[in-house]
């Protein structure tokens, strides 16, 4: 149910912004990929989307009105390109569901990826901006809704259900700094996840 | 033995640098957690630090150079403070000083802390510095052996250390992220892993 919600507001926020600011919202993360928050400014950004300066202002009277508009964006697609994946999935069992969700939430850790970069930069933005430390906490909760859902269609005991929301969310955004430094491949992490995912879910660890 | 090694090189690292150079990058760390990695500019340094600009630059020829001496000085600190917390601490089994080692990890999660900004700053520029990339995975893999071979002194097998280090760092990283969208409070999220890392000790996971 929380699936197909996702789904059919998605439309509706992509709807209601025109091309040209979404044009300017893409500049805005491919800017902050590229250079980092210090290289997203207003001037950067009208240069890279081919605009006066003025023209972007029409759209986005400060930077902070882009950050805004830009992170909500972008997690709508990554909340949404979770949903895809979790609908292509051919998993048919909760314990291959479980393993593909880990797997989809560990590979972002052998490479910095654009999208490692762009999170990296979401969280030290969100350290002094209330507005995206919000959207990054909904997001977070969304995220959390979409795999419990997706692995557990039949439903689950609401305890159990936030126990493996409180392991595998920190778990997939640490993994995304740490794995590099690990001593376990990836492989062998999603499969200690899953086992341990699997076990609060059969009440064989010792809660 | 570990924990003793770090604690013998701190001081020499710590004696290395003269106190104008342990002012700058004070001020450097300060500038980081207050303004952000766009703030910390040579010429903001010196101001904050109450010199002049060719003073830093005798110092540190570059701002890479400040940053790359900052984050090893700041890392250093940390290891540092994990040993003597861990030598300070009265767990007396192998389940106590678990959960004494995860209460710790936890303890940076509901609320953005000065640690939370320092460290996020720090992912961000570790995506744009190989350097200070570097630097992150060395003080990932420390502060793994250190935890390790203070809640299991008499040793573990290989595979489980391995498989401990690799739950317990991911885990307390993206805890600092996305605790507060969490729908367990820090005591839950604590014991639960807690229980897990002690169920991976006892074999009683699926592994």
């Amino acid at each position: 149910m929380k699936i197909r919600k996702v789904e059919e507001e998605q439309p509706i926020t992509a709807q209601a912004r025109s091309p040209k600011e979404l044009l300017i919202l893409d500049c805005a993360l491919k800017l902050l990929i590229e250079t980092g928050d210090a290289g997203l400014t207003l001037r950067k950004l009208a240069e890279t989307a081919g605009m006066r300066l003025s023209n972007v202002q029409y759209y986005f009277s400060s930077r902070d009105e882009v950050l805004a508009a830009m992170v909500s964006r972008y997690f709508d697609e990554c909340t949404a390109s979770l949903v895809t994946l979790t609908q292509q999935s051919e998993a048919a069992t909760a314990e291959e569901r479980v393993r593909f969700l880990v797997r989809t939430g560990l590979s972002h850790g052998q490479e910095i990826s654009d999208m490692c970069r762009a999170f990296r930069e979401i969280w030290a933005i969100s350290s002094r901006n209330t507005v995206i430390d919000q959207c990054l906490m909904d997001y977070y909760r969304n995220f959390s809704d979409v795999m419990t859902d997706f692995a557990f269609p039949g439903g689950l005991d609401a305890q159990v259900r936030k126990q493996l929301q409180a392991l595998l969310i920190p778990f997939f955004e640490g993994y995304s700094i740490t794995a590099r430094s690990l001593p376990l491949t990836t492989e062998e992490a999603a499969e200690m996840l899953t086992a341990l995912t699997l076990s609060i879910v059969e009440g064989q660890n010792r809660q």
